[in-house]
């Protein structure tokens, strides 16, 4: 517990800190007159925050003033903007006429270059240092970091690392001729390095992966160590700089490794960075202070409260993952002191380093680092460049050593940092924003956070904020209970011990051996078929037998037989089953996981969300019968009882596609199941064992072994032959467009006997694209493109095949894009250092390979594999092409594979002719900031499933109702909220319940 | 306004009366055991009372123990009766026992018969004489009616004819030989009739039907007049019993004709009902003094509330018309005395008789009349007979006249009767109960029923009941603003003189002159086709001609030229074009059904049915388009904005049938058009001229002219053609089987350049059965057969063509079917009159009569028509024959025509097997009262609409969503929430909107 005599100081403290800063100055910030502006009105609406700052954010990309007076027309001046009358008259003087446009450009580009001069020291170092010797002597000192756009390519990794090289160097060099400090440049430990350094590692590493975990260690320690080399070499010191959530166990191991290494394990000029905003602060400080000991040698904690919260809690959400930060800010304060008060217990072992704004939270580090018997030069206050300087400059009156971190860097990188600090400027819950803007008392300010925490009532920290917070909601149906099954997160160790250890499981067991199942018993026939592994295919994952006509037959029979049955059980009976057999998925995820990896390659996230998916298939449909089978609608009326309800359709045959073995064919099979429907599930010839062991857990989940069949065999036979069934009521077809239509084409002519309209749930394939703006994020959109095109071998439906780029970005998106595909990591899919693995067969190689010969003289880039290995496994080369005329086969063609085509267009209209002009609609996707042109593309976007600003694969059952139109199918909408209509009739009941002039609703 | 001294003086007779009865006796009812006990448990629980109504009700028709165990067990021993444990345990003993079984019929049947005595006289006129005696001896007088089953057949009229002639006879002479009488036998106008007969206008006519005004009238004036005749020759008294509202005018202008012939026009005792729960009450009673004025001979005014009150409601409420009774009993009892005071002014020429049990409306009805002048003997209290024998006697000996309604006839027909007066007993609201039952005080018994409704707020009396007081709930979504068009009530004068002056006005502007429509230009073409009047063939309707090939395809061009438009019109002004157009039509609604009425001979109610159907068409689709459309939905997670919406498919091609010329059409049209499709509309070459009033309205309404196409022609030419069109995304068909399965095949298979996978949304025929069980109400069975059978010619998708019957009834329907059927009036569909018009063209009747040449040897019954007439029009005599093999043509073919075949079944299980063992699965009914076996039709009938005691037609938009499944069709419920799902592809859109680290949502 905190001392009243601890309180009172930190109080008397921060008393003295408020009260000496606001005489010496009305306004808290350097005075730049765009930035209040913004910031003034930023406060006004929240849309009209959001506006602004993405208007920020996208204004350096912008080339015209045309361009400028478009997004300053679509950000601001609609309708429905919250931005001042006069100012909007003003801006639409501008914005209308041909005079103001041609004034816009350099007005709005001084803004901003006004606007980051005040958050960025310098564009280069260069140019810095005649700012840094000035802070130098006002007292302050410093920390430079190299603002960076996101890494995609080796060569942006090397270029990076190099600018850190040159900083490294140059700072050095620089610092050695600035004068005599104002406060000594020592402490207890000794000299204090005038240059001073902060890395992130994303901007040296092309793919940090916390599943690809080793891979990523090592790539970054060898990125940082000529790094750290250098700074040993020139006396500089390193902090590495802590980006998201998802790199922290990265980073600190990197920290851990490298810093033990011989050359730097007696080097104290190291510091990292702990946040509190996290729950696991205490732990990673914990962490710290380990290697600090173990080094022998000290280690400086730069402590903050962390900047990515947003996005940590978006991503959390969204993931259904625990959140990893506080839903407080004021828990999170709480937690800053928490640590604080432990790291000075820890010096000198740990120097702190305390990283705030907060004049609470610095009062109170101060305090108590004096009352732990810490020296003043021990300790320091960071603060960032451009912000609160007659507070820094009150401090360092006060002999505090204040640090500024000071970010160099072009605008155009620097944008996500000037936004990240906008936002900490007008954020509602932050500390200078009521200090400054709602000049709240001065003791509210600098009250415990303890204090504040306990205002707000009933709080379950741990528990605040949760996935299934939120509420999805459906045609105003509320679908409460559905919430998507988290993938498992493999930056945790545990998750891939698991995945490894039953990989090895499995493979004990191979060959799987597999017989059709009818009526819960196993029938061998004498056909026999096999799978191999994509990644290695020598090795025979399962030997099955294929299902003859007659057992074809024999299925149908069966479940006619128990159709009656099934039928009448209670839909929560058959709701329970799914509920049951999600349950057995999550329980056997690892043992599926393995399967699906081994049979078709897919890496271990891809086969993890394959299980996801089905589990949420089973969640979701199971939810939506309860909701539309056992309410019938009722349409009242006095003496007439009018019920409408639903009754399945008849017997269900699914027919899956490999590529989703156990997600598709699941949603395909339990959908009509849940429905009352019998089903006969036939798997892709190529996911057999998969497929099987789907049928295992349906059938131990309850489902009758009489209304599920499982006949694994030839699609040209036993499909067939049961398509063209006269009791067949509904076939679900998930597969290649040929096969599809002659599928719709047998089903709609009247077999002898047949008594029923055959339903036809076809989803075919697509040629998918995404159109990148001229205003594009590249960052974004290269990543996000290379992800849709290459994951899981560019062979999911929704993969990307084409890429219509305005030609304004074209030369830098291909670059980009190309240079990354080269570095393209391909291996086999049971090593998670992969980014991507074979193709499913030989026969899928080998035509890739053929369509990627006939197109050779379109090939841009292409990773090149060994020969070796395209024989041992399904090997294709990940390949980006360009071509100009959108009717070739490059432009028209599903290639289901690794393959991607770049298409360059005038302008958005002509990119949405070329993304519209195929015969698929399935999905698409459009990178841009302009809001009017994202509106444009919702509207004409010939797509299933479109999306803006993120990649076009991953559709989630009931967030991404997922399916398309055109030729890509019949628009059912897999996990999604019609869906089950498919496999049901309508019927209406009504009575009359008027009798002998007697009406019970009206007695 | 009531003066202090009558309410005074009401106030002291009234506690005379409850003291002097209170005093002599503790039961007001004659003690009658199970009555008490039916009466006393009924009053324990709503659904008791309704089961214990019923099972009352059916006991008469139940021929076996095991049949009343049945229905005891169905009824009251269910795990959710509130049957006291005991009794339930007592019955569980005769219903779960051999033994029991075989005692329980007789002691059921005593009971019934005990009960029944209670109220009913006698079996007949010979054996109540007897007890009317011992009546006439206790100082009462009495009114004789006959209990009527309603007469379905023209030798069940001239029955009932025959007994009310034997009851005058038999009355006049027993009375004779009676004693003198307690009070005096005359009144100021002479001496009073001993014997008094009182008879319902429905027992004695067939077919009331207030529409089939003329011959209505003059039907039961026919009826009638025989008996009028014979009361006249042996002095005997007539009342007209009033019944429902809907044949008060047709009674009253009975009264009005013959009361005023010149046998009868001086014959006092004569006398009808005026019911004051009616809000017209004060008119009937203006009309019958202008009646008794113009005869100059005294009328006698039964003044009574009304016994219809739940089925009045119900009905209005079902039909949408405004209720005809006051929605509160207080409200009736007001207007009781409000008529009361009018009719003693009235005095001498109507003489009033005071029917009620209310001592409060008693006491007030002799208050008035002694102010008004009235002798005791001019006036008279009329009560039913079994009830209230202590207040009877009090009155008597007060010197008032009291007359018993005292009803003779069987048990069976006596039902009706019985439940109604079991009703009336433990109503709610009824003076009796509160009296009895609850010792209600005796200030509250006698206050004034205007204090009683002041109680009671805000209550807008004439409008408390409306149709869409009651709200639609589909699937949870509220359809508040849904309601159903109200058919035209043809009872009214003013509607028949509207499609009487319409159908003239057309008439002269024939033939209509007709050509394709497209972009809104008429387009005449070579090819000439003529629609005709069916009843009359020689009328030539329309003059048409055929859309070309060339013209079809041009069509498609217009379409896809204006498709994007018409998509990006705001749905809510699509809906708005929708509801312009149900305004129209209702604007239009004569002229509409005069076309119909012309062009495919429907009866003006079937035309008025098909236009009000094309309103709730239009106003349905648009109701669930603007809350499909306006709302996408939202599943909402921070930082990705999901939304499921709907796209318009594409081009819709309209395939409609005759039968439905408008209604169809203009479902099959304004669904596609409201989700965005452009539509080509192909009205059936025999319906064109209707087609053409729907499409010019549509365009009048708003419809874009180059959306909507209208392309008359030979559907084997421009139908198939465009059914085979690439651009054709939709395609709705109604129609026969064959068409219909060539449609589907044709439009699966992919033609060159096509770019979409075609939707067919096919509604094609059925062979639909009602099922009659073996307790079954058999005058509702014989009736709703009939209607659904005939009307139209039978010429309906669900109109019903098998008749499956219990074997114990099978003889009697058979027998009452027959004769009705051979009856049935047929003639030109213009004229009200008729029962059943011709069927649509020459070879529809060539066909049909070629079918009935054939099933010669099954005919049982057909009306024989005149050669002359089927010359004429395309007349086809309504046939009924009976068949032994459910697998002959009779019980598989759709004959589609007015012909039905009855069938024979031993059992239920085998009822159903005939029903559901045809490829068809539309529309089914049943006719039972047990409600085991209801529940077991509910879950087994295969058939798309359901209906339980009712006809199997008819079926209402929203209220009843119609279509099949199996061979009937692809299940899509028009009229029903998921139809338009028919014309639209679900599209999701995400959009990630995390920018920069910065979530909209979570700041």
């Amino acid at each position: 517990m905190m001392t009243t005599n601890t309180e009172q100081d930190i109080h008397e403290l921060g008393r003295r800190l408020l009260e000496v800063t606001q005489v010496k100055s009305q306004s808290f910030f350097k005075s730049i007159d765009p930035l209040q502006k913004v910031m003034a009105l930023s406060m006004a609406s929240q849309d009209l925050k959001t506006s602004l700052f993405r208007l920020v954010d996208v204004m350096p990309a912008l080339k015209t003033g045309e361009q400028v007076a478009k997004h300053i027309e679509e950000y601001l001046l609609h309708e429905n903007s919250s931005l001042p009358g006069s100012l909007k008259y003003l801006l639409k003087g501008f914005c209308e006429t041909s005079i103001g446009k041609s004034l816009i450009l350099p007005i709005m580009r001084q803004n901003i270059k006004l606007m980051s001069k005040g958050f960025i020291v310098g564009e280069e170092i260069g140019k810095a240092q005649h700012k840094l010797s000035k802070l130098w002597n006002q007292g302050l000192c410093f920390t430079v970091d190299i603002l960076g756009e996101q890494v995609l390519t080796p060569s942006e990794a090397y270029e990076s690392q190099q600018q850190y090289l040159k900083l490294v160097y140059d700072l050095a060099k620089a610092s050695k001729s600035w004068g005599a400090w104002k406060l000594p440049e020592r402490h207890s430990g000794g000299s204090i390095p005038r240059a001073n350094v902060s890395v992130k590692c994303s901007s040296l590493y092309r793919n940090i992966d916390g599943g690809a975990f080793r891979r990523t260690v090592e790539g970054v320690k060898n990125a940082l160590r000529p790094i750290v080399s250098a700074a040993v070499a020139n006396g500089v010191f390193v902090y590495l700089d802590m980006e998201q959530n998802d790199y922290r166990d990265v980073i600190f191991t990197v920290a851990e490794e490298l810093f033990s290494e011989p050359e730097f394990i007696k080097y104290p000029h190291l510091g990292i960075v702990v946040q509190t905003y996290l729950m696991s602060a205490e732990e990673d400080l914990e962490r710290m202070v380990m290697l600090a000991k173990s080094r022998g040698t000290p280690l400086t904690i730069r402590l903050v409260k962390g900047a990515y919260w947003d996005a940590e809690v978006a991503w959390s959400l969204q993931r259904g993952w625990d959140c990893p930060v506080f839903s407080q800010k004021s828990a999170t304060d709480l937690n800053y002191e928490t640590v604080c008060k432990k790291i000075v217990t820890y010096f000198p072992h740990l120097y702190p380093a305390f990283a705030t704004h907060n004049i609470r939270s610095m009062a109170h580090a101060l305090t108590v680092s004096r009352e732990a018997g810490l020296h003043n030069s021990d300790v320091e206050i960071q603060m960032l460049y451009g912000m609160a300087s007659v507070l820094k400059e009150s401090l360092v009156g006060m002999g505090v050593r204040v640090r500024d971190y000071a970010p160099i860097g072009k605008i155009i990188p620097g944008m996500a940092y000037l936004v990240r600090r906008l936002l900490e400027n007008t954020s509602n819950e932050g500390f200078l924003r009521s200090w400054l803007m709602e000049k709240a008392e001065m003791e509210r300010l600098l009250s415990s956070p303890q204090q504040r925490l306990e205002l707000s009532q009933n709080i379950n920290l741990k528990n605040t904020i949760k996935g299934n917070h939120f509420i999805n909601v459906i045609e105003g149906r509320r679908m409460t209970h559905f919430v998507n099954e988290p993938f498992w997160d493999y930056g945790l160790q545990q998750n891939r011990s698991k995945a490894d250890e039953a990989l090895a499981q499995v493979r004990k067991q191979l060959p799987l051996v597999i017989h059709p199942q009818m009526e819960g018993k196993e029938l061998p026939t004498e056909d026999r078929l096999t799978t191999v592994n994509p990644s290695q295919c020598k090795e025979i994952v399962s030997e099955f037998s294929c299902a003859t006509i007659e057992q074809a037959d024999q299925a149908v029979v069966i479940c006619q037989k128990h159709a009656e049955d099934w039928k009448n059980t209670d839909v929560r009976d058959r709701c329970l089953i799914l509920r049951r057999a999600a349950q057995m998925m999550r329980d056997k995820r690892a043992e599926l996981i393995a399967i699906i990896v081994l049979e078709v390659g897919k890496s271990y996230k891809e086969a993890d969300a394959d299980v996801a998916e089905a589990i949420d298939f089973c969640d979701y449909y199971a939810e939506l019968a309860g909701k539309m089978l056992t309410s019938p609608a009722v349409m009242y009326i006095p003496g007439e009882d009018n019920q409408f309800q639903y009754w399945p359709r008849g017997i269900a045959l699914t027919i899956a596609p490999w590529n989703f073995p156990v997600a598709i064919l699941c949603g395909m099979t339990v959908a009509p199941l849940v429905c009352g429907n019998p089903v006969i599930m036939k798997p892709a010839e190529q996911s057999v064992a998969s497929g099987y062991a789907l049928y295992k857990i349906l059938i131990e989940a309850g489902v009758p072994a009489g209304v599920l069949q499982f006949l694994p065999g030839r699609g040209e036979q036993v499909g067939a032959h049961l398509v063209a069934h006269p009791q067949i009521a509904v076939i679900s077809f998930t597969g290649s467009r040929d096969v599809g239509m002659q599928i719709m084409k047998t089903a709609s002519v009247l077999a002898p006997k047949q008594k029923l309209i055959k339903k036809v749930v076809a989803e075919l394939g697509g040629k998918n694209a995404v159109i990148v703006d001229d205003d594009a994020d590249l960052d974004e959109a290269v990543n996000a493109c290379l992800q849709s095109s290459f994951g899981f071998a560019g062979q999911k439906c929704s993969a990307l095949s084409r890429i219509i780029i305005h030609k304004n970005l074209y030369t830098e998106f291909k670059k980009r894009f190309s240079e990354a595909v080269q570095a393209w990591l391909v291996g086999p899919a049971e090593d998670l250092s992969y980014e991507m693995g074979p193709v499913i067969d030989r026969s899928a190689q080998e035509r890739l390979l053929g369509a990627l010969e006939r197109n050779r003289a379109h090939i841009v880039a292409q990773k090149v594999l060994p020969e070796e290995m395209m024989e041992r496994g399904f090997f294709v080369p990940p390949t980006v092409l360009a071509c100009e005329d959108p009717s070739s086969e490059l432009g028209q063609i599903e290639f289901f594979g690794p393959v991607v085509t770049l298409f360059k267009a005038d302008d958005l209209e002509q990119a949405i002719q070329i993304l519209n002009n195929v015969d698929y609609a399935l999905t698409g996707g459009f990178f841009s900031r302009s809001p009017g042109n994202i509106i444009k593309v919702r509207e004409k976007a010939e797509v299933g499933n479109l999306y803006i600003n993120r990649g076009i694969t991953g559709a989630l059952v009931g967030r991404q109702p997922f399916g398309g139109f055109k030729l890509s199918g019949v628009g059912a909408k897999a996990g999604g909220p019609d869906y089950l209509l498919n496999f049901l009739e309508g019927r209406t009941v009504t009575e009359n319940t008027l009798r002998r002039g007697f009406v019970p609703e009206l007695t």
